[in-house]
């Protein structure tokens, strides 16, 4: 018996589509049906690449009766009008992080999936790498002990690639916290049990051409005892894939030597035009099409350095696996170079409505890490600890 | 003109003392005048090494009319109490970290002293260790714009090393807050400015048979809107020395392939006075001496991974110089190799009493340090964040 691929349809063919399109387009699942996007350039290349219908409309895309799931991955402010959309049409949703830029939009993409009775799956995040998944499953083998404390450090270029005016506002959605955090949040959850308890945080918004949060610092403490530092930069000059085997973050193999290469690129841009330009310039439909989009990537997906300690040793995901300290030795349990980049988040999408295997990342888990997000830059803005109430347990493996 | 050496009484010659015993003997500004230790080998060796007088009472050292200093390196929570009796003898004071268990009794060592009208320096601490005062320094130049955030990690195996009971019973000064944190508030306060605002932090006590605080992490902020995060395991299996180039805290070259000594020589050990027997043996007079003391150090000491994100640089004390990861280039700022380990200590010690320059390392800013130690155990017991109220800035070198 054959399982039928799933009906996709893409609404926005924007960086998020680009990045997951090696994954979209060998996904064995998957068959990308229909696409939505304003520019008709990128509607006509996905015309070109997968012989499918387009739309100017994330309401026409949601209608068409080809499309059983909507992959949303508009711009942040608009994740919970196009969720709803397509759930007032019957479809099942994989929504980009970050979920939403509010609880209260979380609560109301949730609730329309219920009523609609579809599945909802938050992703893609770095919580879905093979590394950190496995991490999880060796944790919950219980061979190591309990999980004690989670150290996770990113040191990155992110607020100096080329930027959109909305991405480095905040209240659009803008700034590390949004775009980046989501992913370490998601990360530390997955491996610290998922119910975090309060959240410390301090924020810096440091280059006023480019003020949006570009930087952050939040210890979190969670129910099971467990507490976590995070600490991301994105004004960073030093390089954190240094502690990942010069591996980055799409799993590329990584050349020490090339230094300061964004700042160097954005400097000889002048407006923020010509920054938008530049982003253009790697969009898809001006630039990319599926021929170009294959996966850089050698090895797995990552976020940085991360560390659980647990009591019988200290887990670090690693590119290639999971470095184990343990007792009395230290050796990698590895992984499998990925096949198909990413391949879990849709994993995780088809096996929900095609197998009815329960998803970690679902609407509740998504708004668990939107929850924390949103204390970070609530605990920065009034130097105060903030105290969470809608946190969200890993959820078991299986089937429902 | 020569300088006459100062003549330094010790007070207690138990680890601290063995671990500047290389600087003690080599320093050009000091000489070893007289030594109190409960411990007849201990004086044995003492009066062997120095042709020294030795006592039992620390206060008959201070009574010692050949003694300008005492260097305080009593366990911890007699620290108050000699460091008075030194007061009231009007001698000079080098005390070791942690300065004391308690703000009161920091309080009552720095009236003493000022009462006295004698110097009263609180160290080592690592935030002596030439590449974290070279990074200091490059601050203060302004080549690297404003600091902005600092994250430090230090994993080690510190909680398995042999350890006499009361340096895990956290009402005695055991645990890593006041051993280890004492350094990293330090080093984090030279870099941050000095001024910490609030604490928010969380300590791991997770081994029952060693019932102190192993662990922690903290996120502090600073009065000048610097924020750094803080992060130590003393129950690591993962050690960070890693991201130090494999060179030691002492500066030692370190084996990777070394793995897990320190849990494996513990194992072997089964009881309590088998475990004070193993720590004695490295003990000075029992073991160890002058001749054996020879610093192992080819490279600069240090305290594990440290970044100092400025707005033109992020800057990463190491031990061999200071890594600068500026716009468009990265290089090491470079350190000779020490010839005199730790030799920063005495020199301001010495430079205080003898030429009259400011030490930085004052007993206000020994007390400040001790205030966000004691701050990170009170968050933690508490789960709440603490502010801080004794707080000094970093003094700017000089003469008075």
């Amino acid at each position: 018996m054959t399982v039928p691929r799933l009906k996709l349809g893409i609404a926005g063919l924007g960086r998020g589509f680009m990045l997951l399109l090696p994954t979209l387009a060998a996904h064995p699942g998957i068959r990308l049906a229909a696409a939505a996007d304003p520019r008709s350039e990128a509607r006509r290349q996905f015309r070109a690449d997968f012989d499918a219908t387009t739309y100017t409309e994330v309401a026409d895309l949601c209608a068409d009766p080809d499309v059983e799931a909507v992959y949303v991955a508009t711009p942040h402010q608009f994740h919970r009008e196009h969720v709803e959309l397509a759930a007032a049409h019957g479809k099942h949703v994989l929504v980009e992080k970050p979920m939403a830029l509010s609880l209260e939009d979380c609560q109301a993409m949730i609730d329309a999936m219920r009523r609609a009775g579809r599945w909802l799956v938050v992703g893609h995040s770095h919580s879905f790498d093979a590394p950190y998944l496995r991490a999880r499953e060796m944790i919950d083998s219980q061979d190591f002990g309990a999980v004690r404390m989670i150290s996770a450090l990113n040191y990155t270029d992110f607020l100096y690639r080329p930027r959109r005016p909305e991405e480095l506002d905040t209240s659009q959605g803008g700034g590390v916290v949004f775009s980046q955090a989501a992913h370490q949040v998601d990360i530390v959850r997955l491996l610290g049990g998922g119910h975090v308890q309060s959240v410390r945080a301090a924020t810096g918004s440091w280059d006023s051409a480019r003020p949006t949060e570009g930087a952050y610092s939040a210890l979190l403490t969670f129910d099971n005892g467990v507490f976590a530092n995070m600490t991301y930069s994105g004004f960073a000059h030093f390089d954190s894939d240094e502690f990942c085997g010069w591996s980055g973050e799409l799993g590329q193999s990584r050349d020490p030597d090339q230094y300061g290469a964004a700042r160097a690129r954005l400097a000889e841009t002048q407006a923020p035009e010509e920054e938008a330009a530049l982003k253009n310039a790697r969009t898809y439909g001006a630039g990319l099409s599926l021929a170009n989009s294959q996966p850089q990537g050698i090895a797995h997906n990552h976020f940085g350095f991360v560390l659980v300690s647990c009591d019988g040793a200290d887990l670090r995901p690693m590119p290639h696996g999971v470095q184990v300290y343990a007792h009395t030795r230290r050796y990698l349990e590895p992984l499998s170079p990925p096949e198909i980049p990413r391949r879990e988040v849709l994993d995780e999408l088809v096996g929900a409505i095609r197998h009815g295997c329960r998803p970690t990342h679902t609407g509740e888990w998504g708004m668990a890490t939107m929850e924390v997000c949103l204390a970070m830059l609530e605990s920065a803005r009034h130097d105060r600890e903030v105290m969470l109430s809608h946190q969200a347990s890993v959820p078991k493996a299986g089937m429902l």
